[in-house]
């Protein structure tokens, strides 16, 4: 498995770098950022966090505008940001943003034309970890996060994966896509019309059926223009309670679904899951 | 004078606000963002920094990538992020990253036709400062601060304007523009061919006329991959030690030209400033 190193930026007395590689389970060649705190350059394994962002992110969004790295620097903890769906001119793509390239919504797509590429959820669950642990000075302790659609992939990959991960968060979550305009646009899409066969991809109906999860935080803006028709964090929060599932959902007065909203709140995100993979 | 607002995102408990309004000096509608920390909101006046960006960037860079609200809201000071040139189908543009919209050098223009529109210098001295005085909840004092050419134009400003601002400072600057072959483009360009006019522009010979200097603090990674041709920090270095000037320069190991840079010193930059917009 080749890999190669496209750039390279200190930041915060650590290293943020970016990565391009051949991905077999998407058939295409990917990108992925890594920041590596200090204490890896100093002969310490580190433990990571794994970001997914949302709809038309790429790598880069996120590690330019989270701010990060400055808690990530101090706390000793690896960050991987991966790509939001496979990429290339190969690759089957639709004339929406919410559709195709940039919007690869975490999951294994079984439907033409999206099925030769679209796999992102065996990307993020087993080839990009492999390739991670395999290539960096880092433990095996994962922990989760995302946004938006990446919020909705943070909280899938956890509930389905509970032992392969310390925790998991998420910002402004997709919380049950197979009721809301973009998860159902996207699955009807990449998963065909059986929605049975949604249920695998969805966050409120997955902890409904769940009988374990890890430690979850979810933090979710008050003015974020989403929140009503594709969020529903309130469907997410009923289930939690029901079954006394150990989410904490902190609702934020005044925030909308951008990159300020993430930034403000980026460094209790990070100390939550620093409790659980640094234990 | 309107002005209006176009964007608002909450921040670190407080408020960036982008707004749309006609320039009389630059002859045109101009954008610039403002983050107004949450002592503003508290019927508390707050001091200003205001932040001159690179060539290619708008109001928008600093904003999203420099993780400065972390701080500002903290420390209770507005950040102020106006555009890099004039803008507009009607503004002359070149077909290079460096001349034209995205490059205005915070000079005032005097060959055609640039001359029209390209008065950036008087924009960031007078009128802007002059507009958010007048509209926001900030006190009188001002800082400036910037990257690469908005270095170059901070320290200009700063040189020519000293008894205006409590303090500057820079990362990664164009120090001496009138050698160099950024600044030698855009001089020629914009103020013609006759170097004497170049002078009210250059830093270094700024600072070898100087009688008068406030605090000024300068970082500067050693990775920069314009460091050696663009930059010369070294000839501001040797004025300033020369007059006996206070100005404190950092090299920084490893650091490049990149927002990866700024991010990681910001906050000794606005801890910088804070000394003396609050005292």
């Amino acid at each position: 498995m080749s890999i190669e190193n496209t750039s390279v930026n200190k930041s915060f007395g650590g290293w943020h770098k970016r990565y391009s590689h051949h991905s077999k389970v998407l058939n295409c060649q990917m990108q992925f950022a890594i920041y590596l705190p200090p204490q890896a350059s100093n002969g310490e394994k580190v433990p990571v966090l794994y970001w997914l962002s949302g709809l038309t992110c790429t790598d880069e969004n996120f590690m330019q505008k989270s701010g990060i790295q400055l808690l990530a620097s101090e706390l000793g903890i690896a960050i991987v940001a991966p790509d939001t769906s496979p990429r290339g001119k190969d690759v089957a793509d639709a004339d929406s943003y919410d559709l195709g390239q940039g919007a690869g919504f975490y999951l294994n797509a079984t439907q033409e034309p999206w099925n030769k590429h679209y796999h992102m959820y065996d990307y993020v669950v087993e080839e990009l970890p492999a390739l991670i642990e395999s290539t960096f000075p880092v433990t095996d302790k994962r922990s989760i996060s995302g946004h938006s659609m990446g919020g909705h992939g943070a909280l899938v990959v956890a509930l389905r994966n509970a032992a392969a991960y310390q925790s998991v968060s998420a910002f402004s979550p997709i919380c049950h896509p197979s009721i809301t305009p973009w998860g159902k646009k996207a699955f009807a899409a990449y998963l065909g019309r059986d929605k049975a066969l949604w249920r695998d991809y969805d966050a409120s109906i997955l902890l409904s059926d769940a009988t374990d999860f890890v430690p979850a935080l979810v933090d979710q803006g008050l003015a974020d223009e989403f929140l009503k028709e594709q969020l529903k964090t309130e469907h997410l929060q009923s289930i939690a309670k029901l079954k006394d599932f150990p989410i904490q959902i902190n609702y934020r007065e005044g925030y909308d679904h951008s990159y300020y909203f993430i930034s403000s709140f980026i460094e209790s995100h990070l100390r939550f899951h620093a409790k659980y993979l640094k234990k």
